[in-house]
């Protein structure tokens, strides 16, 4: 890195330069780029675009700067990065973040990082595929409690997606309606998308209640998806909710983004509930987000003869939500007995494993808690062979010190010290 | 004993004997009643009946001849025994088997004993409280496969009990006739009890498929309860199925015995599917005999809205049943694969996968991880033709997403999500 000295705590703390960074790298990269998820993540956001903008500028990424701050870097990773920055460089002209925050400041947003007190914790777990920053019009649910919410816990870990189909019946809307009612009346916020049927259900039933909802858009938060619902995101902007977007104002909400939003509704909830949604639907996608980041996930039941209920009892049967029929079992789901479970604490080194070979302790050693990596990560790391890797996760899979999750491996908590 | 030598064995051969004893046994003692199961286990349906006469002729129990025959009893099980002895004393001098046999005949019904071919097995799952025997009107599912039916598996072993509320909605209803229609077709049988609502509909399902259906009374086989389903009763004999009890003709249909009949139910079948049932009713018990003989459950979900569905949520809730919405997840849910353990346990369905053309993706999506499928199976889930499954699979298994095992394709774990 040229600036040298960058460590990950850099990151959290390169103030000005940070923040532009981040709204440069929102605009830059797609949602859920793992590539730039993991440079910042490694570098600081600042300092990964420095090295980005080098190498578009040299015409070949920079190894030499790159590994001075990240370690050596195995072939396959070097190979992804180098075809990230490609990507990037043929976007990187035309991303001018003075331009995004001056739109920003004109629809009422701004930007949010990971160095502010709003930004939502839960958005951390989904690791290298976490958003770089947030556009947010309105306000987003506070750490520390809301006037008129119960006291005991903030806001910020009291939310519930309320999540279905854009094709929704008017047993679905009502029940959506209800239930976010009746969670926003506990003192609970809820997230949904900004389409109709039940995501606009979802935040008329919070609404109703007088309390707090967060829409998350696939596009900027300056244009309403479908231009329909522009009044009712208006009105959560106005009534102490927030309109959010991790691509900057003026983005378009591509296919791609609505599936890649579809991981921030997931990760901004204690708990993910599909009120309806079809065999193959975005709802039951977000579930599937939220299973993947070990939330609770509900499915409200319908009749079996309505097809926009197939998609609640596909997850019912597959065991990847649990049945729900009202806001106090929604809160039972969501509620702290819930997520005591495993994310609460976070990395820390690993400790040394006993009765593991050398190879399987390096690569034990390589994995986090919190933040799934795949296999040439966890290689670099550990300083393996990516064969050796992957041989020792499987050995450690079978032991169920180590599990494989979507997104990458992570380390089985309790099995960080070497118990047993 | 004082005939001394009688086995276990023995109670399956005592022939003319044992079916008159059997014929007095299943007067003599309320269904259920463990300690009379146990007696006949130990000793044989004559020799146990013998026994107690003497007993209560002798004006009390006959320790010695019992413990020739059952070993030692400890001091709770000998005052269990007694106070048996003196309850079944109460009616021992009006029951006559002569009498209900020529009541059976009158109604045209048979007594079917456990020496019987067409017993039906399941009932022995029930231990000390399977029923001494059965009165039958009409023809039980053979053993040995009935004519029309998918000849494979014999009929016994492809029975489903459908039960639910009498305080039925007619969408319960509905979907009781589509499921009992539906399994019929799939050379299944159906169970359930006599009621109106759930019960009837299932039967009338089956009669409509123009196949086997057993009604299971809680009274006589000649008293229809309630009498308004007298004559559907009646179309269940002439259509081939059956009507049976575990009392003799004549005996009332008590609480108590309805209460026992359920576990007759779900004895008699593969699984129990609950298709409507209020938050406590006789169905969720039927549910739980089902469970604790550790058959399958499976419940029909409802609208949240209508308390008729209230108990299917809460087995599902309770994790008692699975979410099932038509005659093939009731198929896979009693069928021979689900008893294999593993199989139970299924991934669910993909998420997005980036990257892949759309034929691709569908077929993707159509792989489980655990779950091998075999190339028609993942074309018909997928809604693809066989030939594009083949060439979508071939790529995927190129790309590192899918493998091919001996038993079909999975999906590749890490590439469910496809990011990066």
């Amino acid at each position: 890195m040229s600036e040298g000295g960058t460590t990950p705590a850099a990151s959290r703390a390169d103030g000005g330069a940070g923040r532009r960074a981040r709204a440069v790298w929102s605009a830059l990269v797609e949602p859920g780029d793992e590539v730039a998820g993991a440079l910042v993540a490694a570098c600081g956001a600042a300092p990964a675009l420095h090295w980005v903008d080098t190498s578009i500028r040299r015409g070949h990424p920079d190894w030499d700067a790159l590994e001075a701050a990240g370690g050596e870097l195995a072939a396959p990773v070097r190979r992804r990065v180098a075809r990230a920055v490609e990507r990037w460089s043929a976007r990187r002209a035309s991303v001018d973040p003075e331009r995004d925050l001056a739109a920003a400041r004109r629809c009422g947003a701004r930007l949010v990082t990971p160095d502010d007190g709003d930004w939502p914790a839960g958005l951390d777990d989904l690791g290298a595929a976490s958003p770089h920053a947030l556009w947010v019009r309105g306000a987003l649910p506070a750490r520390g409690a809301r006037a008129g919410a119960t006291a005991a816990a903030d806001d910020a870990s009291r939310v519930v997606a309320l999540v279905g189909a854009r094709a929704s019946t008017s047993y679905g809307e009502r029940v959506a309606v209800d239930l976010a009612a009746d969670l926003v009346r506990r003192g609970w916020w809820v997230a949904s998308g900004g389409a109709y049927g039940i995501d606009a259900a979802a935040h008329r039933g919070a609404l109703l209640a007088g309390g707090g909802t967060v829409a998350v858009l696939a596009g900027g938060v300056d244009r309403a998806y479908p231009v329909g619902n522009a009044r009712l995101l208006e009105e959560i902007v106005v009534s102490g909710g927030a309109v959010v977007s991790e691509v900057p104002p003026g983005a378009a909400p591509t296919r791609s983004r609505f599936l890649q939003r579809n991981r921030l509704i997931a990760a901004l909830s204690c708990a993910t509930v599909v009120v309806e949604a079809a065999w193959r639907s975005g709802a039951a996608s977000t579930a599937h987000h939220a299973a993947r980041l070990l939330r609770p996930v509900g499915a409200v039941p319908g009749a079996v003869t309505s097809a926009a209920s197939a998609g609640c009892h596909r997850l019912l049967r597959d065991g990847v939500a649990v049945c729900v029929t009202d806001a106090d079992e929604v809160v039972e789901l969501a509620g702290p007995t819930r997520h005591l479970a495993p994310a609460v604490e976070d990395e820390g080194p690993a400790g040394e494993v006993d009765g593991l070979d050398p190879v399987a302790r390096r690569v034990h050693d390589g994995l986090s808690r919190r933040a799934p990596r795949d296999v040439d990560v966890i290689a670099a790391r550990s300083g393996v062979s990516v064969a050796e890797a992957r041989a020792a996760l499987g050995l450690l899979e079978l032991d169920g010190r180590a599990r494989r999750l979507a997104a990458g491996w992570v380390v089985v908590p309790g099995h960080e010290s070497g118990k047993g």
